[in-house]
């Protein structure tokens, strides 16, 4: 995961969901260093453990309770098992790959550090605080009252209905409830990161084009935008200063060319770097997105399901509404899934056309040679978001699941049909 | 949408039918300007907003009616429902694209007019406006006629049979039916922008078949294909203006090289123009053709199946003709939305090809330059329709779709089956 | 189709089973003239409009008859109508396409003869002649025989059972069976075509590596090679052979070096002649070989639905037998039409690995500039027979029609179970 | 198959079960030549033959005794008839592959050894002897062990319960276990050659990333990895050899750039040999491939089916536990499959990554254009797995058997409830 200033919520978020056993430090030099944190990580075992037993007691509490809360029939049984399976399983993931992620993590966050010191603007440094802290905030909410609304609405019922069950068995599903929150933790690490990705292809495609598009534009409109993306002290920076110098004091039209083929050997650099931390993101969490992917499929089935089920009953309007939210959710957590992926990609693929287009406006010979090379580097790798290279998680696959979704509706709907 | 004079009929249906809230004025250059239309706009969002309540309130009179029209069973209600919905989203999204779209208009017309006035020819200008004219006749009156013939069935069966449902019912159809008209003017406005896009690739095409493939020809005959491909007062007119003379007056080789190489610049500017104006209208109505695909699937589906549930029951002929001529009209439908994005991309990817071609026939140093650059710039573009990065709109699209509608069909016959 | 002196047979068959309604002449310079031939066309249109009216005459004698033959239940009835349908579709399609074919037959012939001019081989000839013969005479002998067995089964039973219908019924099936006959001969005139094309990509690749990769193999071998391929008097001819002279005598190698250049420059024209070869061929054929894998699919399924229920009555063994053969056929069928696109497309994919090769080892500098302009060349065409674009047409979907086979099978047979 | 001093252990398995009918010998300069040998070749053949009678007398001997085995109800038949059959046919086509893999064995192995003597490595040598060790031992004693205990679960029934039927039914299934040994001694042998591969691949990319990306590193690190991958006395070895001389004894520039450009040339030969041994490789073993994977698909549903249905009984438990370890080893069989071959593919597409950021980072001009070689070579050829061009080996088949397998297992439980 990215860790920095700006993504400390979601950081310290990760870290109480037993997501992120990462402790960070500044050295000397105002660095921030990744270490292993051994308390976390006892924790995030410690806590996943717990959790999970606690779950599967409460199921077979409920199970074997006279009247049970929602292990009524032998299909709601089955279904039950399968929803808590599937949260107790992506939650498992998460905290997993968070126990092996120290490594990866550490090396993401030197070549994300190192990219934004070539490509640093101060500016966006704020919004970027506040994007993470809008992306914590809302799916936890959104999740939470959610999960309240559940629980209260299984609360009402008992106390309507005398012979229902009574409310141990709603307190035996608390931690499934809260194994969710962990699953939404990941969903937000997982989602901040790949937007933390995608802003910075987006922002190298802003450098290229103002470097080397902009020069048929008034030179106050070139000063503006280059102002708006600063740089901080850095080999790169200077570079860029360099440049920026070589254009107001009218240098020897060489040493410009030169400045100029080496920040564009840098970008190709850092383009390249940006596609490796993909790759290490991508493995990294591989399997917990996996995981998250085949629950957002079951429960969307599932939930569908149910919601047709209560609207062929035309008593449990309340329930039906609780599904529909439900459905609203999980459509959600696959959005915040599949959305950042698939920006990061487009913005990555975007940098081509803008080499195209340079090549096309470019006519200094050293220069061309230099974006040829940037061009067949950019032709070859691929930035995809991957669940393992088992499926690539771009908007593709949610075709692929709403067809899915609509398949196993239909044939859930035929059984319930044969078989009442 | 492309505005320009022979595209005006498309226009003006569009703006009828609440789709454009755009109006046009000619500035003093004679340039044609876009603006939004404030009127137009609250026309717009009050013709939707009180057609759709129209329909369901239509909806729910025919359900809560003794004798209903076509809700009289359960299936036929859920399917009656369905029909409705997909047609009021369809022409819902329709509309609030068209609310949305009036800034990338603009961008989208400032570039096919750059465009045009780089290839522009008078000769097939009168032609564009024929096939517009024709775009916009035929969907409607094919639609209009339909809708004529399935409105006078019940009707008709409604005088046969007394103890059916009264003429009210029927009315209160009519909102339902107006929307439809309002989905067929997507539908044209949809085909006619993405006929105007693959018109210019052919242009482009044959601009580089005929300056850069036709030297072995005799002389005259590309002089033929030159005036049939009139240029207006531009600089890229004064280009190939300037390179007739220099092939008439046979000046200096050298000159001759530098006019063809900025030519062959220009037109790759203009290819790369227009794959951006293929991404707009993409990104434009992106969300209602992706509505408009799902409706023409689900309708597919309905109607196949109400006309197998006809040709079981062998008294309603009439009936059964009407849904055999409902699945055509689905299929123009369809095919309406697909063959002009099918076209437009085949013709984007045959310019690559004469770019290879022209490149094995030419061997002036400064031209081979320019022309790897151009191939370089199409390998990396491809020019596709998308639904919002769900799926692409190629014939591939009509192979899913076929096999998706075969398999729901198959699993709603097993229903009948099992539930009669 | 292809047209020339070896493929005669399938030429001749084609015409007799009003596929091909082309005449062919000889002109003064011994080239084969190909001209629409009147008569044909109307012996096509006559004898596809008699045959489908007498089919279904056919069918509706069987469905009236007292004791029926093959539609003596409503799920039969319908099988049998697809069954009949689709041949009539398969064949009256071939027929249409043979009908509009002449122009492009025309213009493939042209860019075939060319190509053979180029690369042209005297003994290969002969082997051609006898690979046409028996692409011809196999696929025609054992649907014949099946056709027949499948007659003698029908007249076998109903001399056994005298209740069973008469053999008034087995004779109006007579012209499904010749209609069968047509689409058989559609299948070897669509396969021979393919199997020439990909011939000729094979020739183009093997010329490619004896001419520029086997220089460091002893010259007498090459020699071998170079007469193994020869070339008959034509402008590439006198390349080759002032090539061959230039390697004897030892001329200044400058002189080499262009003639090379050349040679090379014509095989990259060549390989684009047969690429729009297999696009002329593909748009041509295209809604014909659309509704031969449609009729494989349906044929498949319905054979496969029908050997298992012959499976579950033990009494019918002959008829069980029959249907394997069927299934036999259709596998046949199938495997006619996707292998020799098959092997034609990975053909013309050997092309630019061998070019690849021949850049590793080539360092003569203006050959080097000519191999890469073929490489790009290569890259961005490819060579694919598609069905009307909607598919492929190579291995790939026979894996996707075995899945679509399984699903429908499996629905089917549970089909049967629900209602028997 | 891959023979050589290291896959000696998987190469007489191979042998001692039938699968390769091949003698080796070392010839006079110390190299194995690989020779058919008839002896075996007759043993296979034999082995295969008795084995499949065997199996199917065994099948009828079941299916026709008194009290059944496995076969007892009709749905059971045939599943039983089923799962026998396609692991004769996996084991058959094991063995049929086997036997026509001599001349391609022989080539894949010469290209190998070539390989192998320009990047040889002495300490890699014995690390790869263990692995095929393990890769041997390690799935022969998994599946000994999992058949151990189904046979004594099945004699274990029969001694509990007197009315079952004998020993000698489960004795009569004994053939068809020893036919599952054939089919995983296949799976080892195709895993350990797939692995050899990748090994190579990673081998190559090593060698290219120490030779050409490693100069900024401190000298006394790049010797070090350079002493790690030795080379033995060859042409390759050679120019490596002299590099480091040259690299030690600072010999002018010129020389060495020129030993630099062969030894890239080199590189890129044995890149295009090993992409041509996978092709040798996949062509060969194609059909066997194409069986396993049919077989994983096939049994995985039903021991999934098996399992559904034991859970539903809750008697007999240590049938469940049966049959999920079936499943684990179904499992594993597919992975054994698929993920040697998903590896070799993933190594062999880092090549052009590495070979940009060479192409970024060099600048020698003579090196460039070599680079831009290797570049389009790489860009062209793609290294694929395939099951006879039907379907590519990697990680997205998990994808599609996964979908597969979840729609068939739903319409199994489907049929279950409409006929149970």
């Amino acid at each position: 995961m990215e860790i920095n200033e700006s993504s400390l919520s979601v950081f310290y978020l990760s870290k109480l969901l037993a997501l992120a056993p990462i402790s960070i430090q500044q050295n000397a030099k105002g660095v921030i260093e990744i270490k292993r944190s051994i308390m976390f990580s006892i924790y995030a075992i410690a806590l996943g453990l717990i959790m999970v037993i606690l779950c599967y007691e409460g199921l077979l509490f409920d199970a074997n309770s006279k009247v049970p809360l929602r292990m009524n029939s032998s299909t709601s049984r089955v279904v039950t098992a399968m929803d808590v399976t599937v949260v107790v399983f992506s939650s498992v993931a998460g905290i997993g790959c968070g126990i092996f992620s120290v490594t990866p993590s550490r090396e993401l966050n030197l070549r994300l550090r190192k990219f934004d010191a070539s490509l640093h603007s101060f500016s966006n440094f704020k919004r970027d605080r506040i994007t993470t802290r809008i992306m914590a905030i809302i799916p936890m909410t959104i999740s939470g009252a959610l999960i309240a609304f559940d629980i209260w609405t299984w609360v009402l019922q008992i106390e309507i209905s005398p012979n229902m069950s009574s409310t141990a068995n709603v307190k035996w599903y608390i931690p499934f409830y809260l194994l969710y929150f962990v699953m939404i933790g990941f969903h937000i690490l997982f989602a901040n990161t790949a937007i933390g990705l995608g802003r910075r292809f987006r922002r190298l495609n802003a450098m290229l084009k103002c470097q080397y598009l902009s020069e048929s534009k008034p030179y106050s409109l070139v000063r503006a935008q280059i102002n708006n993306i600063k740089i901080i002290p850095d080999k790169a920076m200077s570079l860029h200063e360099s440049i920026d110098r070589l254009n107001t004091e009218s240098l020897p039209k060489d040493g410009l060319g030169k400045t100029r083929v080496m920040l564009l050997r840098s970008l190709a650099e850092n383009h390249e770097s940006l596609g490796k931390c993909v790759q290490i993101f991508s493995s990294t969490f591989g399997i917990a997105v996996l995981c998250i992917l085949v629950s957002c499929l079951l429960h969307l089935v599932a939930t569908a399901y149910f919601l047709f089920l209560a609207l062929l009953n035309p008593n449990v309007t309340g329930y039906a509404w609780g599904q529909v939210l439900w459905i609203f959710l999980h459509i959600l957590r696959l959005l915040l899934v599949v959305e950042p992926c698939h920006m990061a990609t487009l913005e990555s693929k975007k940098t081509i056309q803008i080499v195209c287009e340079i090549e096309r406006k470019m006519h200094e010979p050293v220069l061309v040679e230099e974006i040829k090379k940037f061009w067949q580097q950019l032709l070859v790798i691929d930035v995809e978001f991957s669940a393992l290279g088992l499926c690539r998680i771009n908007r593709n696959i949610l075709t692929a699941l709403s067809s899915a979704i609509a398949t196993y509706l239909v044939i859930l709907i035929q059984f319930q049909k044969a078989s009442g």
